[in-house]
């Protein structure tokens, strides 16, 4: 398992670096690609490339010649990229960037998915569309040409859906570091009422998990989850209590947001079963490493 | 419903031709875009474009300022669209016109859809791709990300599942007029085993179709067909009756291909009652115009 050229794309963000640390400790030879040079040396070589850019797509691939793609690479603005019209850009790029590089060889791609897929499929007439659903329309949408062109191209694939993910570098406007910028500062953390029910899994597994993915045969698509059922209310309730400051939590005191999803949980079989994956954080833990480096910024 | 801006792409192909020829006959300002100008002028404006080139898409936009898009071209390259990789570049194409159309301020988009997407929708990792699904793949794909964005930019859209086509001008490759065209020579027309249902209907009426569905308001996908299901073996054996030539056809003469999908039959319920679309020809008399097309070709 030496010597594999890996392409990782997205390599600063806040899963691809993590993917990004494990791939370079597996002894693999990395090529992280990135929008902006980053900030620190870790072992791989950078390429600084917009991969809107139809020639950047085609001069990462003939620079990296990789035999492994790991394409993480998405908009993600906060907020804006569920309905993003930029996500059609990226459906794609994505498409382009995995035909360039079957056409240099490339033996394996792994990609990103979402777990909101599995709101989206346009079979039958079944659900209107919802704005926010552009962000995983064009990733479904990615996942099915896929499919196809790995076929024809005669590469692996795999797909990875991502649930909802915590831990260091995330951004401090979601739910996690917000809660727990609140509470450090002895502020109130003003929270929805929190009822639904999500699937947490701390970034450094997810980018672990993605990792061995990437460097398995296994094909087609995979929930990367923990698998366990948590309230949000609990989730917030936990951090309050990690942090000793419960009292300054108050579920309810932002309004719910209509129609969201109430329960959405990975199915974590094929990636315990198939991929054997054993994720190093339960949710406490995680969360507590996650508190101790937001204290230390 | 007077003077709606319509712009058609595909408008020189085997359905287009038959869309163009009743949106004009409708009375509506039609633009026919065409990669060549077309033989004969009908009383619409022709564009020449290569709608794969970003700056052609926007400038037929511009020229045309439509109201109404109705999107069929397509690669189509008999036999190889399949799994051309083009299909790609395709479906990147009809996104980013949907997109400009709506900058446009364009109200309604209609694009042809496949009767194949039923094979490829990909969630859960159901079946395994097959080479000759790319077209089909990137077809559903365009579907799931376009109910979004239509959506989103606040046009109408529906979807119309073409099944299986013909009439004047088909390709001489294909079933229909190779087989009339074989009998006409008085050779014979060597067939498959010829089980497979499927869903025929004239070109005229799926012309007619898609362009009832573009000047309605409904929304959605459709599937355009008879809805009636027949045996291939059924078609031709009513082929060669109708030539009085039944002695020169020879089903099974060639190897069925392996895997083919037995049977694939629109359902018409939609077109029926929520676009009370009635065809004209039933496949008796469709099948009598296209010998005559064909013997006076």
């Amino acid at each position: 398992m030496k010597h594999l050229r890996i392409l990782l794309t997205g390599a600063s963000g806040f899963i691809g670096r993590q993917a990004l640390r494990r791939c370079v400790a597996e002894g693999h030879e990395v090529y992280a690609v990135s929008r902006e040079a980053p900030s620190e040396p870790d072992g791989a070589f950078w390429i600084s490339a917009n991969l809107l850019d139809p020639a950047d797509r085609r001069r990462i691939i003939e620079v990296a010649q990789p035999t492994h793609l790991l394409h993480l690479a998405w908009t993600t603005t906060h907020g804006a990229f569920w309905s993003a019209l930029e996500n059609i850009d990226w459906l794609s790029a994505t498409l382009d960037l995995a035909r360039i590089f079957a056409e240099f060889g490339g033996r394996r791609l792994v990609a990103a998915g979402t777990c909101w897929e599995y709101e989206v499929n346009a079979s039958g007439n079944a659900l209107p569309p919802k704005e926010h659903q552009l962000y995983a329309a064009t990733k479904y949408a990615c996942l099915v040409v896929l499919r196809q062109l790995a076929h024809k191209l005669g590469f692996g694939l795999a797909w990875g859906r991502v649930f909802f993910v915590y831990g260091e570098y995330e951004k401090p406007a979601r739910l996690v570091p917000s809660v727990i910028k609140s509470l450090l500062a002895g502020e109130e953390a003003r929270c929805t009422s929190g009822t639904q029910v999500r699937d947490f899994m701390h970034v450094r597994d997810l980018g672990n998990a993605f990792t061995k993915l990437l460097l398995s045969k296994c094909e087609g698509s995979f929930d990367l989850g923990s698998g366990e059922a948590v309230r949000i209310a609990d989730l917030v309730g936990l951090l309050g209590a990690l942090m000793d400051r419960g009292h300054l939590v108050r579920l309810g005191a932002l309004p719910d947001r209509p129609g969201e999803c109430p329960e959405l949980v990975a199915n974590v079989s094929r990636l315990h079963d198939e991929l054997s994956f054993v994720p190093q954080y339960d949710l406490q833990n995680g969360l507590r490493e996650t508190i101790a480096w937001w204290k230390y910024r």
